[in-house]
């Protein structure tokens, strides 16, 4: 049925297996830094109008691909999908984050939650899915993705961002059963959410733990961690080369690469506070890396950009015994709306020219 | 001149000799969560008007001991006295963080910096140490503080607080020469300012490189850890038991701990996202460690709060071949308004009853 992929570097990386260049994507990469992004935005009406609307989604998915040779789409959605379709009531304030009008705070309100229908609840993101692979037409793979279980807690627990994420420390302290009980159902929902996507065309699969790196290491080991294996052995997503590939991103989780790595996961994204060389020396050679640019280093002149992101491409070859494979490319957070467009494209062409092979 | 220290474990875990209790410290001690400094705020009409007036930032600074046993009485003051004292006009908007009125943005703006006269200029903070000194009469030592010359540079770059640090990466990589000449006159600063603390009273010293973690390991190799190490190698703190200890205590540290160790200074403060097991076996016995408590965990119940003070000390000793020794216990960050004093009593209470030497 689906058309062959043009450009398949960034799953065969995945893999790990050979390719000419090292593939790029960037988180965000579709987002407010692009003119065309806030046209179709103001058009819309909110923010959470484009994101439920398939064809706005698949719209601003594609804008980035239209003027940077980038190696793979990322679905345009929102993280908190989930616990919106759950009856939390995500809303967003002008000029703030996200907030949920419904927060759970207790083990009754935990008990009242379950896993959303797919194909009804959430099926605006499945559509989406589907628009974004026939618009695709095979030029590069889609990325599905979620939120993990302890990152949606953390939005669900606070009702919205934190500074300390005292509320839902707070319970895993006071009631660490609740908290387990919603990292519980959560971590259904994410499983049953990545495997619709994939039904729906996903070609990789990426679980954004932002607030993993807020935990002490013990406390990840408890309610983070787990949770992620629990996805990354439990979702099923094929064999061999058909296999779908799980990314596990994560800001600040440099202190638990080895466990990730042993997670069964295909790969790792990490932020830019470690040394990639180090990076690979903790996975062992058992997953893909992905990342890790600082994305500010976007606000710097291109000839800079061009410097860090050979840092960054030398830094992984140099802890792979000079090999490149194994890597995508890729900043080790998202993108910010006030970046230069003209300086991503410093970026993508800089990693396509400084990785080319032979 | 000076009274005999009461209580001198501090000093002692500080120095790594024995002492009958592990001591305690809880950065930002002072502050909104205590009713009493609300009052004297409130009578101040503002937070610099309390900063500046050394009666005042005595009473402050003394509120927190007269409540629970602390081992330590740290100076209250603000971090960004220096660039303020540089003409660079601090203010702080209501409800938000500080800000400058006049940041420097340029090598032009740079190079009109000076270090500031530490007895004219910044006498109030020296008036404060006296005065403290003299109010403590002798109970717990004084600890004496600065900020970091990366993240003084970072305020005055950004001109406030920041979550991107967007222009001083962009000077970083657009003009590093630049923001060298920025940190340099900083660190020239520094020193002096210790040193004037260290003058009128100050019996220990703690550097906060509180954003030193937004840095990639390059970056911070280049930006903040040179700066670091020539305040520990130049700040003259005398010898022996008389040498005042230099504590470097950094968020997102934990990458840097070995070259942290071999920087010169007594002590390293590390945050909540590393196991103090580790940080012993990094530190390699060069130095003290201070930590490192999540501070959240104050928003726990007292037994919570008590089972994760036993869990930091027994992960030091663990890492430490089962001795005590070399540890002061503290938060691994500032607490916040919203917390309980009861809550801080039985974490004072936790770490000296669980770390009863015999």
């Amino acid at each position: 049925m689906s058309v062959p992929l043009k450009n398949d570097r960034f799953l065969r990386a995945l893999r790990r297996e050979p390719v000419d260049r090292t593939p790029v994507w960037l988180m965000r990469q579709a987002g407010r830094y692009l003119p065309e992004y806030r046209a179709t935005r103001a058009g819309a009406g909110s923010f959470l109008a484009m994101a439920k609307n398939p064809e706005l989604a698949c719209e601003v998915t594609l804008q980035p691909l239209r003027r940077f040779p980038l190696d793979a789409a990322i679905l345009f959605s929102d993280i908190l999908t989930i616990p919106d379709a759950m009856g939390l009531g995500l809303h967003f304030a002008d000029g703030e984050g996200p907030k949920f009008e419904r927060p759970v705070r207790d083990a009754a309100a935990i008990a009242r939650l379950g896993v959303p229908d797919m194909e009804t609840e959430l099926r605006y993101v499945m559509d989406a899915v589907r628009t974004i692979r026939r618009e695709l037409d095979g030029q590069v793979p889609l990325i599905g993705f979620s939120g993990s279980p302890w990152t949606l807690a953390c939005y669900m627990v606070e009702g919205g961002g934190s500074k300390e994420y005292g509320r839902i420390k707070a319970m895993a302290l006071n009631d660490p059963a609740a908290l387990h009980a919603l990292l519980s159902v959560n971590t259904d929902a994410v499983i049953a959410y990545l495997a619709a996507q994939r039904a729906a065309g996903a070609q990789a699969l990426q679980v954004f733990d932002t607030w993993g790196g807020v935990l002490s290491p013990s406390m990840y080991r408890e309610f983070s961690l787990p949770y992620l294996t629990r996805i990354a052995r439990e979702l099923d997503r094929g064999e061999g080369d058909a296999r779908t590939p799980l990314i596990l991103f994560g800001k600040g989780n440099a202190p638990h690469l080895e466990a990730l790595a042993a997670s069964g996961c295909e790969a790792v994204g990490v932020d830019w506070t470690i040394d990639l060389e180090e990076a690979v020396h903790r996975v062992g050679g058992k997953v893909a890396l992905q990342g890790n640019l600082d994305p500010a280093v976007l606000y710097g002149a291109p000839d800079a950009i061009r410097e860090q992101v050979r840092e960054v491409l030398d830094s992984y070859a140099a802890g792979n015994g000079g090999s490149r494979e194994g890597h995508v490319f890729n900043l080790g957070h998202g993108m910010s709306p006030d970046m230069d467009p003209a300086h991503v494209g410093a970026l993508v062409e800089a990693v396509h020219e400084l990785s080319a092979r032979g």
